[in-house]
């Protein structure tokens, strides 16, 4: 643990960092290091960028509170985001993608009945969402709990305005035992990331656009199934293929139609031609979700030329 | 754009990169994205750890203020600063080695003469520091500034009592023609890192303990000439082998003496028997840090398999 070189520093971090009790944290944690050094090493990154960097990270917390994540923000614009639900949350296909969470979610949304509207929004264009949910056996499943979330015809969340005194544009459903569930919103419309913060300046410095493609989030949750973070994004958006969170794939872009059937408009009591946006969600179980997660993890590890031991469902590196 | 998986996301996201103009900036996000990619492919990274490496950092971000760095002492805790600082100031046999700055060097040290009582703290065992500081060549360099700080008898750094009002155990003098200079101190003790953070938890859920052994911060700067960030550490301290933050080297291990000679206690003002401090410091030229840091910087993208061209002092990859 002395004279410690460019070259050796990694060896006696991971040395110390060995006195770790939980084998998974000590896994983590060796990777961590490995990677964060060898970032180092790579780009011979200088003091000034170092602190750049570590001013950064800084900004990122400060300016973040519980109603603004920017460090999700972060996370969601260098695709880590993107990737950890697609490792956490692996689909076979037959099942619906996930997606990415965004840092608008909230934990105050209100229990509302199908047929909600959940926008007070008097300037947007009227949305019906009727959806469905099913395993993947095609089996209707009732008693899902499904939180949805969207933003307003200005391409702003409630939580963005500062007057905001509560949830607006959220409401949590329950599908019926047929399986579906059905909500007023309004049609969603593409709007920048928060423009205010440090990760708008990262994006600037990169020479990305900040804009967002039109959607509606949806967390669908029921026992015994993994649960589902995705969104909807009707098709056309300018910004479908560009993306600055990486959050669009191609089985979550839907065509709106509209509702032409009388009997249908008074069924869930909206116009006739009003905007529809429907859809059937597919949730896989949680006991094939570990098999596809532990396949995965294996594969991935031997990638690396190492040997893996399963820990609570997570791998740690078989040390025999 | 679309359609991104855990294997194919990490090339959108260098390809929605590339559009930066500056190639520095582009290959320095080049090598994060990739590390910060592999770390949650190769570790599995659950959506759960995920949340909690970002509330994490948040939290590390929310901590911090001008006077509290803890952004920096998670990196110095992690081995990052010790080996960003080897790698920004190389050094030959004959020179100073570097060290971390740590999160307790401020900007408002005010600048004193040679032979300046740094510290108020009356609890202090007497310390008299006495250096040179030369060239590579053996050459005497008058005019250096020397910031110097210094935790007290307690442990404690100024910046760590809420009612500070100014600097304390900190000064910036400048060495004489003969490359001299002296300052009254107090005897370093091990102190732990703020033990109210996050980092200090992340230490705890390491194992790890958070006693750094006492010592005393240098910064010297003179035109023409490498900065050089150190630190001394008296010989013996129980933490010297296990230093949390990686800091201590053998070259910047001292032997403390005593001021025995009554003309020399006269002379800086301090009691016989008072501790000595004495260290030479050598500084290598702007010109051989540019020649080495070139060359370890080719070494390294050459181990990468990639070839480098230089930008502004600093590796970018050589695109042809």
């Amino acid at each position: 643990m002395k004279d410690l070189t460019t070259e050796n520093i990694t060896e006696n971090v991971h040395a110390i960092n060995s006195q770790c009790q939980n084998p998974r944290t000590r896994y983590i944690f060796e990777r961590l290091v490995s990677h964060l050094h060898d970032f180092a090493r790579e780009t011979r990154l200088s003091t000034d960028e170092w602190m750049t960097g570590l001013d950064f990270l800084t900004d990122v917390g400060t300016i973040s509170t519980d109603l603004r994540r920017e460090m999700i923000l972060l996370s969601d614009t260098l695709g880590l985001s993107a990737l950890v639900d697609s490792i956490d949350h692996p689909r076979t296909g037959k099942s619906t993608e996930g997606t990415v969470l965004g840092p608008f979610h909230t934990h105050d949304a209100k229990e509302v009945e199908n047929g909600y509207a959940i926008h007070k929004d008097p300037d947007g264009t009227p949305l019906l969402v009727l959806c469905t949910v099913k395993d993947t056996e095609g089996n209707p499943l009732g008693g899902v709990q499904i939180d949805v979330w969207e933003g307003d015809s200005h391409g702003n969340y409630d939580v963005q305005y500062p007057e905001r005194d509560g949830p607006d544009g959220r409401g949590i459903l329950f599908s019926e035992q047929d399986g579906t569930f059905w909500f007023k919103a309004v049609k969603p419309v593409s709007y920048p990331i928060p423009m205010d913060g440090p990760v708008f300046n990262m994006l600037q410095m990169l020479g990305r656009h900040p804009n967002r493609p039109g959607h509606v989030h949806f967390l669908l949750r029921k026992d015994s199934f993994d649960p589902l973070i995705t969104a909807l994004y009707p098709r056309g958006d300018p910004y479908e293929s560009s993306d600055p969170v990486f959050g669009v794939k191609e089985s979550l872009i839907v065509d709106l139609s509209e509702v032409t059937d009388p009997e249908m408009a008074k069924k869930y009591d909206v116009k006739e031609g009003t905007s529809l946006l429907t859809y059937d969600f597919v949730l896989v179980s949680t006991r094939e979700t570990l098999k596809l997660r532990k396949e995965k993890a294996e594969e991935a590890i031997k990638k690396m030329g190492r040997s893996m031991e399963d820990f609570q469902g997570l791998p740690i590196l078989d040390v025999d």
